[in-house]
């Protein structure tokens, strides 16, 4: 038991805030974080802190960023016709690793869901609508994630752009590569049916 | 990709130094962090460097501590004639769990393991020698864990403090309650059945 030693309790209990970690690997982490040298244990600190203070939100896409506007809004060889809107920025990454997409991005910062109490003006919907207002842009590609909240979501903005006479699409839903038909979930399947294309 | 955002980058490779956190856990984490409100950033990095900077090995037993001698060996309800030697600090946590050890503790801080360079000397060997001198101690329970390294480094303790007059006795070993003898290995079998004692 640790009690008694407050520092060593404390530091589990923030690390036990991270997610997926519970409270036993709190304990191990605590431990393996004295067991390093001073010097590596503080680096941590201070990488925690400094990402806290340096990184901030795009002003234009939202996504995170330690320079405003961020490098993928100022590159000048993406296209600013087509703007790709994710729900976070963790999105961004995985659409970045593809290497194909060459516009730019838009980081809502969640999905409406009035369960949860979040509505449209709760994310970055009307900064969206601001930038196609700018004129410039000639697609909305919408990869919010294929669930109850990120389809409405995606409804919600098509109605709000199409107007706009801006082109808006959502990415495609089926079989992904390497999966397995006999193992799809039935909504895939459909989805993966619904958008067959002419070969 | 985080290709140019630093602090992230930083922050990631941090956290990919601790045990358990790969790569793309890492920057899962990194990502919460900078999600979380920037006072609770902040907390986890001041408990991370706090934790640090006020905890240390108590000088009598070596196991951390924020004071010093520790609330362990200045406890007066415990007795000073049980020394129950341990690898490493976790080690003293497992064994405070079972709530019925009332003696000291001494953390050797690792085991004798010659593939790793590490010997005799550069454990706490010579303090617990010291501490037994001293006198007042009449049993040294030794609890290192039941592997080569282990054995050998209490089979190597228990030959330097028999001559000094003290008793020395090694845990048990054998199936673990709840365990299941169909399932356990050989040697832990053997380890049982040597250990058997008379109903």
């Amino acid at each position: 038991m640790n009690r008694g030693i407050e520092p060593i309790e404390t530091l589990c209990s923030q690390l036990a805030r991270l997610p997926g970690i519970g409270s036993k690997s709190a304990l191990r982490l605590a431990y393996h974080i004295l067991d390093m040298p001073k010097s590596s244990a503080k680096e941590l600190a201070a990488a925690i802190s400094n990402a806290c203070d340096k990184v901030h939100h795009c002003s234009i896409c939202g996504n995170y960023t330690d320079v405003d506007p961020c490098r993928v809004c100022t590159d000048k060889t993406r296209s600013d016709d087509t703007i790709c809107v994710v729900e976070d920025a963790k999105d961004v990454l995985a659409m970045e690793k593809m290497r194909e997409f060459r516009g730019k991005y838009h980081v809502l910062g969640g999905v409406i869901s009035p369960m949860d109490g979040i509505g449209p003006d709760d994310i970055r919907i009307k900064e969206l609508i601001a930038r196609v207002r700018q004129g410039g842009v000639k697609e909305i590609i919408i990869a919010t994630n294929p669930n109850i909240e990120g389809e409405a979501t995606s409804s919600y903005i098509a109605r709000l752009l199409k107007p706009l006479g801006v082109r808006v699409t959502r990415i495609a839903h089926g079989i992904p590569i390497g999966g397995n038909i006999e193992y799809a979930d039935e909504m895939t399947i459909l989805k993966a049916m619904e958008g067959r294309r002419e070969l």
